[in-house]
């Protein structure tokens, strides 16, 4: 096979393979809606804003919540820096997470994994914002 | 071939065929982790919260966002109806997207697509919150 005829079959089995799973795959750049999941954004404000210690130990926190089963995707994120009036920046650290289902979530609350994490790290914030959404009727 | 050496050898296909491609797939069940990515998430108060039309109109305008071309994966939401004190569900939408970068962001802020929205829609709500988030230090 020639290289390109050779991309092609890879692209075309590739695309082929993923078909019957529930995948959430760039195929191409096209954006990708998220459909029927639950995200569940939490925000941080820490108790010492400018430790980076800090940080980096709820940061370590947030990790071992990355084991809970009930997570489809997940991102650890600090501000980006990002100053338009409507931005809030004040944050610490933001996690955010996609579930399938309302059942996910009301299950990720009770994990143990999420518990421990509660109780082992929550000296270190002094506010916690969460917004739950599920998809807008469309 | 018998059911489970077929299943076997599908997924392990699948797996082989996803290998070349920068994926975000869930090939399995495990979470997820999305890095080296710009998450914009931005919470809407409309003027009138009681109104499906006006919350309707809403989503039909974030819906042309999602044609811009800087979006890896997008979120149009409503409050999922949990209640914990930490949870703000006073929004009436939410609008989530990814993109690989801040300058992508840059881009998708002053994209012809997201101008027109802010002109044609901005009417509709009060208050707009934004948290822009890249990948904490881990």
């Amino acid at each position: 096979m020639e290289n390109s005829s050779r991309r092609n079959f890879v692209k075309t089995a590739a695309a082929a393979a993923m078909l019957p799973l529930a995948s959430t795959a760039t195929i191409d750049s096209k954006p990708k809606g998220m459909k029927n999941i639950f995200v569940h954004q939490v925000y941080f404000w820490l108790k010492n804003p400018n430790s980076t210690a800090d940080r980096d130990k709820l940061v370590e926190g947030l990790k071992t919540l990355t084991k809970i089963k009930h997570i489809k995707t997940w991102h650890i994120g600090i501000p980006a820096g990002t100053s338009r009036d409507v931005i809030d920046g004040s944050f610490s650290i933001s996690w955010l997470n996609t579930l399938k289902s309302r059942a996910a979530q009301d299950a990720y609350q009770i994990d143990p994994i999420h518990l421990a994490f509660v109780e082992n790290y929550k000296h270190l914030w002094e506010k916690v914002v969460v917004y739950d959404s599920v998809d807008a009727p469309q």
